[in-house]
């Protein structure tokens, strides 16, 4: 590898030139090794996320990310594999029923997938409330169950893409980590070196997620999918709706059980919806045709596969779930018709309750969340409940109250204000 | 002081906020104390860099990097100060005369001075080839000094400006030097800690430094002038030409003969021009009126103040300087007149002859550098000496010479090539 000086390749992204393949190569391995510091690594991460970068140069940076780790192999599965990533939404349990769910149409689904921080949930915090379940597995017990259920969600070992593990920490203590370049190497790097052979990106759009606006959902969604292509991973991306938070629950426990109840052929519309869209397109990407996921959800098999699943990482489908040892109701101020529901407002209300964490290695509660018992649209009645926050520490209540202050409207019967409630599209783009 | 977060300060710059004066207050006093981590600032000085700091931002950046260390005060002193500051040239030995010569005309002159890094050399490392001459001084030593030499050059303390210590050394291997904002309050937080009454900034422009181009330099000076004002210290910039070096010599010991040259009333016209016209400004900074410093030069009181000067400080004047142990001479390729003598090819040849250092803590040789035996307008014979090349280390001098290459252009006299040499000012413009 041709050596190269952290100041000239800070200072070529700085004065806005393209970096070239060896820069980009010996800077991601030397910081990757200790050569580049992190305060090298920071300027040029600001230089890029002010400057940009081109399509060649986040394709060569996500490689360089690839090659930094080790790269996982499915090819000798018997079956073909999908694999789904969301750029996090609250609420967003979708990966529960889908993964069974695609397992039970006949495709293998590899996920790996991390825990949350900030508002947003970690599937595997939703899935440690499953009593005895287990995120950690080897590689061998990766492939085996693979094998045998056919879905996996675990959590991904040091070993992948480790150049992302340091960025991607380094970033966000450095106020870097809106660059569209830097946010489509972190997760494509992950998802090519885990080997999946196709994937389905959900990039959520909207005051819940990460991009606020379609412009820039729709900018991340086509270096993604065109960095996966550029890689050989079948790869296409949906843009969906996160202003609304999904389903009727933000928490652990809590979204585990809406999970089941999709699986049990139920549960609340936006999720089945969400849910069935991603497992079609995964199916496709796989190359299965004449499957009809709605038939599994319908018929048990999903549910089935459900069952085999978290029994093969050490949990008990049939056990209690975890409950909070506190509540308090939130009530309607009046009649009429909810037109708004902000997802950040109920993310960050779940997250301060104690469902996510503030620090990196902190404990979440199982039990804690928010329960909204009204999606926009739906008529609400004075008095009645319309938040429940769940929690183990009561002292938590108040500040999950306040970021609710302001987190939704509801146009009374006999209201002259604004156009009564028109729902938004779930589904708002396809990009492949 | 109100606390922030390094990631809000940073994100604010990044999308182009100006920050406030609580910001810039806590972000530096955080930074001092170590409650930033370098990476943190190191990504918001690259957010500075490319996102700019308008007029009340960097005064107040450099208020705070003022307020991160001591203040020196001289208003005691029986006599008005006037400090001089240059941004660094080849050859720029003027210090070295013009202190005592200041002194002598009855301004003391407290200089604060640092050491070389690259190819512009360091004042300390000049007179530290004055045998038994120390750089290092207690503030009562320099009190004392002052009052009774009137002039001082010394090394600037750890005490000054502590944020700007460790944030110069952070701007230097993270490409964030070239911010003007940083620039400008990095060296006046140090010159207005230092305490001086009034200031002359020399701005070199041309290839031998920084700024390469008159507008760039015009706008350091512009913003150093108004952050000197802002702060109550008189200011004034001149901008000097920095594309030939300055007088004969490029080194250590050969800069301070050349300077003893001057101040025995000999000596280059350039360095002699420049002098001068730096004490003018000084003198008239500090209120002194109708006195002559070409008379200082002639009647021999700024060769006392001089010699008062490098005993003060352990120095003898009259012993022998270092000489290299190795010489090489270039001579000319042709008769004619030398019409370009490259500044910076000079500094890279005088210091990878060993008169500069390549990392900050290596020593210096005393006697090496580069003595040219024309100046631009003179004429030059083929065969007769054009450089001589000091070093006590003779495998230094084949990457000396690459570096000369193509640094110098002789126009023969039959040649039908370019227009004959025309000289270009050493003193640029004026800004006050």
């Amino acid at each position: 590898m041709t050596r190269h000086d952290a100041v000239e390749v800070i200072i070529a992204k700085r004065d806005g030139a393209e970096l070239t393949d060896s820069q980009i190569d010996w800077v991601i391995d030397a910081y990757t090794r200790g050569d580049v510091a992190d305060e090298q690594m920071s300027a040029l991460a600001m230089a890029i996320l002010l400057n940009g970068m081109n399509r060649r140069e986040i394709s060569r940076w996500t490689a360089a990310m690839i090659a930094s780790g080790e790269r996982m192999d499915f090819s000798t599965l018997s079956r073909p594999t999908a694999d789904k990533h969301s750029t996090g939404g609250v609420g967003d349990k979708i990966t529960l029923p889908l993964a069974p769910l695609v397992a039970a149409c006949g495709v293998a689904v590899p996920q790996l997938s991390g825990r949350g921080l900030g508002h947003t949930g970690g599937t595997l915090d939703k899935l440690e409330s499953v009593p005895g379940w287990r995120a950690a597995l080897t590689n061998a017990e990766m492939m085996s169950q693979l094998e045998s259920v056919g879905a996996v969600i675990c959590a991904a070992g040091d070993g992948l893409a480790r150049a992302d593990k340091k960025l991607y920490a380094l970033r966000d203590v450095t106020g870097t980590v809106e660059a569209i370049p830097l946010i489509a190497s972190s997760i494509m790097s992950k998802k090519i070196a885990e080997g999946t052979g196709s994937l389905v990106l959900d990039v959520k759009v909207g005051t819940g997620a990460f991009m606020k606006s379609v412009d820039l959902a729709r900018e991340l969604a086509s270096t993604m999918v065109e960095l996966g292509t550029d890689a050989g991973v079948h790869t296409v991306a949906l843009l969906t709706d996160m202003s609304t938070p999904l389903g009727l629950t933000a928490g652990n426990a809590i979204e585990v059980e809406e999970s089941v109840e999709v699986l049990a052929g139920g549960g609340p519309a936006d999720v089945v919806e969400l849910t069935l869209a991603l497992a079609r397109e995964m199916l496709a990407g796989a190359g299965v045709t004449g499957v009809d996921p709605a038939a599994a959800l319908a018929d048990g098999s999903a549910m089935d596969a459900w069952n085999d699943m978290i029994r093969a990482q050490g949990g008990d489908p049939a056990a209690p779930m975890a409950v909070a040892r506190e509540s308090q109701v939130v009530t309607a101020p009046a009649s009429g018709t909810l037109t708004r529901l902000d997802a950040m407002a109920v993310g960050l209300a779940a997250w301060r309750l104690g469902a996510g964490r503030a620090r990196q290695g902190d404990a979440v509660q199982a039990g804690a969340g928010v329960r909204w018992h009204a999606r926009p649209g739906d008529r609400v009645t004075a008095g009645a409940p319309l938040f429940t926050l769940l929690t183990d520490e009561p002292d938590r209540f108040e500040r999950a109250l306040d970021s609710l202050e302001g987190g939704y409207d509801i146009v009374a019967d006999d209201s002259t204000g604004p156009a009564p409630y028109s729902p938004a599209p779930l589904l708002i783009d396809r990009i492949s």
